[in-house]
């Protein structure tokens, strides 16, 4: 039997920290080794990949992205990616939630693994879904502990920043924009609404995307 | 070169809507087919799968689920589970985030499919860590636009109950009480603070769970 012929095929990230892409066509199934085709399960409304010799069907699911916005006064703690994609630009510390963890713990250990800096955790802010490439967003509030911090292994720089002279032009991702227009904003009003936004891809924008704010309170 | 024998091995559930379990130890490599070995991928800190063979190496993370409390007046839509776990007990509509959708759209997919219900989500209003089983509920307060709902193929019974009415002893999951109670107290109080509470495993407590609420506004 010959192995499944992947009808798309997304290549994945190669690079140091490059995440496995739940995307990328699944050929083989991980438990029996046998070949995987696509089909609807009986009780399922979706293709899925099915292995037939062992019945074992791989779901794919969205990840999610947790991160913070470390603040020390009325600055902000930003990192230069020292890796792809977007390498060069400015970030705020976010990562793949990873298994046996929270939400917040792994916003707060992405910040020390990105920056070496300690925050606590203050409290959900902004929820950003991205229906194109399967991630949601989670984005905690966070107050810096001390001002001892240094780049980490996927950083090229770490600064702290006030709305002023932050790097508007050269951020890595459309989330970091919306996050720190939003997070100004609301320092201004001072309150911290939980919001709830989509980045949805629009090839008609300028920037090749639109947000649409779900909740706004 | 034998194929890696699984350390640990959790049986997946092969009923209809077995969620394929990401924490099933992986033993082939799904884009090559080769055997995996757990190991620490250069600039990663934590093992991973890893394929020698492509050099792929296969992340796992948590899942979303998603879900609501569709109310109408003062009652809530509850669904009575056709499928393991929890067979016969009672639930919100709430299943796993697919690909491609947004979280509230998902929780609205769910009420469809589970409860043959339309709502409209009005807010994000409780996110629950669950580190034990890697998922990350996310509850959104919903309004259900009609009386013309019915159990899906997921569910035996489809009802509407008052605060006093609730099968309280016949929840099918932690998450559920825990959102329940919380609803029917934010509701006296007139408002729906967004809230985040982890259920952590603790055999020394009776229900062999304790809840842990960390943003309580």
């Amino acid at each position: 039997m010959l192995p499944f012929f992947p009808r798309r095929f997304i290549p994945i990230c190669a690079a140091g920290g490059g995440q496995y892409d739940a995307r990328m066509e699944a050929r083989f199934c991980t438990h029996c080794g046998g070949p995987l085709r696509l089909g609807v399960p009986e009780g399922d409304n979706r293709e899925r990949h099915i292995c037939d010799a062992c019945r074992v069907v791989h779901y794919q699911n969205p990840k999610i992205v947790t991160g913070c916005i470390p603040a020390w006064e009325d600055q902000v703690l930003l990192c230069r990616r020292a890796i792809e994609p977007r390498r060069g630009l400015w970030t705020v510390p976010a990562g793949f939630m990873e298994n046996g963890e929270t939400t917040y713990a792994g916003a707060a250990r992405e910040t020390l693994e990105e920056a070496n800096a300690r925050v606590e955790i203050q409290g959900l802010y902004l929820t950003v879904n991205l229906p194109h490439i399967d991630q949601v967003y989670m984005l905690f509030r966070a107050r810096l502990l001390d001002l001892d911090f240094s780049p980490g292994e996927e950083s090229l720089e770490v600064a702290l920043f006030r709305e002023s002279d932050l790097p508007w032009g050269r951020l890595a991702f459309a989330t970091v924009e919306l996050v720190l227009r939003r997070y100004f904003e609301d320092r201004r009003a001072g309150r911290f609404p939980v919001r709830m936004a989509d980045i949805v891809r629009d090839p008609d924008q300028p920037r090749g995307y639109r947000v649409v704010s779900f909740q706004d309170a």
